[in-house]
């Protein structure tokens, strides 16, 4: 092939794709075999095994023109790797499937790769296996193993009314850079190359896709297009002794609400309690008057947070804030507000 | 809504539809924590765990109107539970992610569902969570997990020369099948309320969608749409001693070329040991002078049968053919023929 051209991924075909991709990974110290066989070995110490699968698909859980390939690896692999997070495990692997257009730039699939393997280096794991397919879009479904190191799962039906209700992470950044995206504030994706760092989200990381945006704002839509889980409070939070978790998917009311719900009880939020960063007033200024940063706090998903009940005897690790308190109510409510509900329906949305 | 009116998932919206797949769902006996929550848990008794994941997209890997809801159900756990089997495991369960367009009907995914829980139940396992967002098109991501019973994984890369090979399942009922679809001697998904008997491919179950052929053709056609891998030999295999193995999804040829790729081995199969049933003879006629009923044993893919090499002094059971031996050569010959190669590139094909 000539200097200079676009190798696509038809091209390739399908061995020369995969061989191309398991070259770039890096090996979970979980796996005893890895790619290449009909399946993947891995270890299974706790003699139970987690997993959580999800299904990503171009034009409605990322656009390309917003995200780079590498960000769109990280943020396919954290929002997985947030739900083994999320029952007080630890990432074992991941497998992934890929459908592709055949006339994908190689370099756009060496990106998505090195996304998922960064992310996975985070998390302490790596993908094990996968598939790969033609498509007319992009189409990527994750899927995470976890172990539980001898703990018991943290479900969602465990809260009781007195417990604390206390989250880990960031909540509300990602819709904040969502919506700087939307209004057409930002835009572009970051180029592979500038992407690369698997360090996180350095200030500016994402400079070259946000149109000359403030730095505080790029970390936003940074915060978009590449989503930090505080991956290690999850076994955290198990070994404290929470008795509900989950990761903030679909926006905290919405989620806590799943707590509520799973465990026949309310949940009362306190507005004071809740971090509200002060960029978020500065995003809010930009997009103009109807924008209530509150409301990105409290329905916005992809920020992957973990939210988790604790009996209230617990003291909490500073990476974890007290934003309210189980009752025995049903439903989520803030204290001094109309009751409020809002979220995600992947349907309706 | 009234009486009559197609439902459609967009109208159930995302939580109702989880909701009806998985009150249509047969645990696997594997699982201790199953839909509902981040994750689900699952028994892992031999302290490792086997994983595989296989990515199926309309018009490339199955066609609506060539297959029912059911058989595309059926088909995707098959493909990917075979894997397992093929490792020398037993499946504990699958995961599901699943893109859907939003007016797709209710009763479609019913009977993908239903499919899935019965290929599942013939390989002694469930569904034990899944993921499902909106789609143009419908893209299925199925990872199936297993267990090894304290047997060492079957890989690709144990044949030696000396060895036998062997299959077990059928070889070339699909590609016969597909055939005559492709031909338009058959066409018609079958509809779902036919396709629900979960015990195989009685003759005629699937008459209602293919147009008049004679039974025996009938027959191959519905081993494209439901292809019926022999589970429980790949654990026997493994438990007699076999040193490599693998499921046929590309075709003998090409993957029986893997095995001897991986092994550092060359194969020789016996033209005269490959079993060719009669009703090819039939097929092949219907569909002129240019067939050859041989490549469809060795070049077509879908059965999910299991290949696999055994050391000279076992006594196969029954239900494993041998069809050649391993050699200190490289790569596939055919005793009598001309080398040969062929299978499929889901990237060229």
């Amino acid at each position: 092939m000539h200097r200079g051209c676009v190798i696509t991924v038809g091209e390739l075909g399908e061995f020369g794709v995969i061989s191309r991709i398991t070259g770039r990974l890096s090996q979970s110290p979980a796996v005893l075999l890895g790619p290449g066989d009909d399946a993947a070995v891995l270890t299974a110490p706790d003699g139970r095994v987690v997993v959580t699968t999800d299904v990503l698909i171009e034009g409605r859980h990322f656009r390309r023109d917003w995200s780079s390939g590498y960000d769109i690896g990280r943020k396919s692999a954290a929002q997985n790797l947030a739900d083994i997070a999320a029952m007080g495990a630890e990432p074992t692997s991941l497998v992934v499937g890929l459908g592709l257009p055949a006339d994908t730039a190689i370099e756009w699939l060496d990106a998505l790769t090195d996304g998922f393997r960064d992310e996975c280096a985070l998390a302490g794991t790596g993908v094990a296996g996968g598939d790969i397919a033609r498509s007319e879009i992009v189409m990527i479904g994750v899927t995470a193993l976890g172990d539980l190191g001898g703990r018991p799962p943290v479900t969602r039906s465990g809260a009781r009314p007195g417990h604390i209700v206390a989250v880990a992470g960031r909540l509300g950044y990602a819709a904040a850079g969502l919506a700087l995206l939307r209004a057409g504030l930002a835009s572009g994706a970051v180029p592979a190359s500038e992407g690369v760092p698997g360090t996180g989200d350095a200030p500016g990381e994402g400079a070259g896709g946000s149109g000359g945006l403030p730095p505080g704002l790029v970390a936003l839509v940074d915060a978009h297009r590449r989503p930090r889980p505080p991956y290690a409070q999850g076994p955290e939070a198990a070994g404290l002794g929470a008795t509900a978790m989950l990761d903030v998917s679909d926006g905290l009311l919405q989620d806590l609400g799943h707590v509520a719900a799973a465990s026949g009880v309310g949940i009362r939020l306190d507005p004071a309690a809740l971090p509200i960063p002060e960029i978020f007033a500065e995003a809010a200024g930009v997009l103009g008057d109807e924008v209530d940063p509150l409301d990105w706090v409290l329905t916005g998903g992809d920020d992957h947070a973990l939210a988790a009940a604790f009996p209230p005897d617990v003291r909490l690790p500073p990476e974890w804030t007290p934003i309210g308190e189980v009752t025995a109510g049903e439903g989520v409510q803030i204290t001094g507000h109309p009751t409020m509900s809002g979220g995600w329906d992947h349907f309706r949305g």
